[in-house]
């Protein structure tokens, strides 16, 4: 049992989050009103306003940089027949133990067919691309969708990281050549990093991923790992290099410059998840609950009035004054409910709102009000003249001084190491272990189960950023090594 | 067989829309590339790019102004159980025939209970209220979903206005009387009004639907019919009174002032539809193709380089320096292709694009270019110092040009008749009829009927804003009428 903080009133959190990192996360979901698993269907989760509002906010960030990347969006059927979902081998066998079926609709009874509620939607979508491109002048071919998937998951649900129906975007892509699909997933990492990294405030770092752990159906993977502290990581966005492993099977064809017909080249790329949500708000977060970017949260600035008898309207009319000052630059609110101060201070600080705005009798008395930061408390007293200014400067550098305390540096995270027992130590310590490994291919899979089983960790794969380090020889079988690995304990 | 036009390119439209409305609207689809029904799952609808970029900014619009007027987001599932459908009984008689069910998943094979693609989600939504509402200090509770449902309908698949999945907005909200919920319905009529007619250009009026025509589980429905000319109607958003009817079997109860428990008296609100878009498009539409609101169109200006030989830098590098002047403030685009500048004429004439900019050399050489505004074709020679202003200016009263023309005065398309057989002339020669019923309740089904079989219209039911008729009698019975009814045809 965790710790109990002493000063929460019974609304706040109660667990620290260092101490029982599991509690504080399902307090924080509970408390805050972030989602709720009562719905009745198992591992289905309802998303609640407050959590709806930031992830949508997440989403738009992504659509406008796809959008200004060239990628323009569509809507598919969530519905895909069944004989589609087999015309690829390996995706059919990597995705159809967990798909969910239609079989059956109105009164009429049974469907011809079984419909699958899409786990994702290459094998929807390239029927119709195929339909659709003719020449190269129709490449490169970028589009998106904004849509949810189902998966019938057998791990436990945790509200935003796993659930048997989520919310994601996927950006499908063809080009006339491999080189330029590889060039798309440079250009994912990128927007990727973008995304999570400049806005999230979460630090991540790409790996191709080794070839039991890639995308059924794809070429290559390269999937980014955010960095959650004491050397955990966690699994983000992935990017996959799909070649012409689809095109072929979907007939996705176009005629070249040299009046040849060729299939397309693919790529897909899962850049937003609620899962992104929930690394963000687990990681940013802290004992006193949500810990948000300023663009991201759903208030931005909430305004507490102090109310003393006899002093109310004073009060309220100047809150109503600041509240004007601001309305059409930020979200901002006034809390005029009858909770007590202390009591509206730890529920917005639970909820996450960047600054607080209390306004009292004593300090309209010295034309001044304070004003806090959420992130980390510091407090100022600030003169009303003074006040446009100041808050313009905090919601200005808001995001870059949470991104300045939660960016962790890759290469301080990593151990060097060449012998197993250095390497189990390494795990217990909270170090990412760098190692030498025979491969990627599918026959280093036996000491990738090693590592699994032994060193307690998992080979994460290949960096995709420049290499620093070199080995002779693989760190479990001793072989000599075709490529250097980071070992890592995952969420 | 329509006449086809002269002078269309093989990429425009042929038909003309007063000749043959149906072939028109599909040859859009097909030639605008708005839709594709080639998908292989009987009802379902891909929407593509254009289509998907418009019907955004119109939800985008909805939901803008429903959080204005203090509703919040929510994110459901998209699955409900069984035996939730179950729990009130008009409802689930009213959609069991048009649900598609999940009845199994992965390998493990059959569900313990078969799950709903959700048709509309009160019985999803109203489980979960009667967890989160507790007290009057919750209400009014204002919610809402962006979300899609399914249906299997037995009607004709029709791109945007019939399909087996829809996108649609819905919100749900709970109040402490009867009186604060009609006021809800009031509000909605009012959104509905201030998006559909002000931002979609398209005319309706609102009705009280009779008792044969409500939503399942409604103690009434408000319905907007737009109107769509020549007398015919198209039902497009409706706003429900709830009353007490889910709130008792879903058991959504709140402790009152007085301390006592009682039910809430909920509303829903269907405002936005992929209907709409499709009401939207067939109405403004023309014999060239779309003609689009400013603010819904995926792309607003278009710049068309004329190029001579020898003179295409020059044009290029003008058609630049234009799209730099505005591309921080408008949708804008070069179209640089090397299809001739008549197709490009007509390409975006057909997609909508509300302004185009024609830059070619003599009009450099005089320091102006051409600007012709899509929906009414009207030229204007713009010096090019005079151009911001001149763009600014069109751009402001793009929409509202539109609207004027397409706006109905709903007075004059009545006539109000006192014989069955004068209603029968009225409807064949395009007016809506205006006469006395017994009443719309349930014991007036008989004479609908006779409406629909004799008349060969729909009684809309009686109408919302002020009745300026009253009638003593009923048009088919004869018996004393309870109201004034409206009869027209409907798409």
């Amino acid at each position: 049992m965790a710790k109990k903080k002493k000063e929460a009133p019974i609304t706040g959190i109660t667990v620290l989050k260092d101490e029982d990192f599991s509690a504080w996360y399902t307090e924080l979901i509970n408390k805050a009103e972030l989602a709720d698993i009562r719905y009745n269907i198992k591992g289905f989760v309802v998303y609640r306003e407050w959590a709806t509002i930031t992830i949508r906010k997440m989403y738009k960030k992504y659509e406008d940089l796809l959008e200004k990347k060239g990628h323009l969006p569509l809507t598919m059927p969530s519905l895909i027949p069944e004989s589609n979902l087999l015309l690829e081998a390996e995706h059919v066998k990597g995705f159809s133990p967990e798909v969910f079926w239609v079989t059956e609709a109105g009164t009429s009874g049974k469907l011809p067919e079984r419909l699958a509620l899409r786990p994702t939607s290459e094998t929807a979508l390239y029927k119709m691309y195929a339909l659709w491109i003719r020449s190269y002048k129709d490449l490169p071919f970028k589009r998106y969708l904004s849509c949810q998937v189902w998966r019938y998951e057998g791990k436990m649900t945790r509200p935003f990281f796993r659930a048997r129906e989520f919310h994601w975007i996927e950006s499908h892509n063809v080009f006339a050549t491999m080189e330029a699909a590889m060039e798309q997933v440079k250009e994912d990492m990128e927007t990727t990093y973008q995304i999570l990294q400049d806005e999230c405030c979460i630090p991540i770092i790409f790996f191709q991923r080794p070839e039991w752990d890639k995308f059924p159906g794809a070429v290559h993977t390269y999937a980014a790992d955010a960095l959650m502290g004491s050397g955990k990581v966690l699994q983000l966005p992935s990017t996959h290099l799909l070649g012409q492993i689809f095109s072929k099977p979907f007939d996705v064809k176009f005629v070249d410059k040299d009046g040849e017909e060729k299939y397309g080249y693919q790529t897909c790329y899962g850049p937003a998840q609620s899962r992104n949500y929930g690394a963000m708000i687990a990681y940013l977060g802290d004992d006193n609950g949500l810990v948000l970017p300023f663009d991201l949260a759903p208030i931005q600035i909430i305004i507490i009035p102090i109310i003393f008898k006899g002093k109310e309207k004073l009060v309220l009319d100047k809150a109503k004054e600041i509240c004007n000052l601001f309305k059409n630059k930020y979200v901002i609110q006034i809390d005029d409910s009858d909770e007590s101060v202390g009591n509206k201070f730890y529920y917005w600080e639970l909820k996450g709102v960047p600054i607080r705005i209390e306004v009292g009798p004593e300090d309209i008395g010295k034309h001044q009000v304070v004003v806090v930061k959420r992130h980390d408390g510091v407090r100022y007293n600030v003169k009303e003249t003074d006040l446009e200014n100041k808050i313009d400067e905090i919601a200005q550098n808001y995001t870059k001084e949470i991104k300045e305390k939660s960016l962790i540096d890759f290469e301080s995270q990593i151990e060097v190491i060449y012998e197993k027992d250095a390497a189990i130590e390494a795990i217990n310590n909270g170090k990412i272990v760098c190692c030498g490994f025979c491969s990627i291919d599918m026959d280093a899979y036996h000491c990738a189960e090693v590592v699994e089983k032994e060193i307690g960790g998992f080979v994460r794969g290949k960096r995709v950023d420049e290499e620093k380090h070199e080995f002779a020889t693989c760190l479990i079988c001793g072989k000599p090594a075709e490529c250097t690995v980071y070992i890592a304990k995952s969420y």
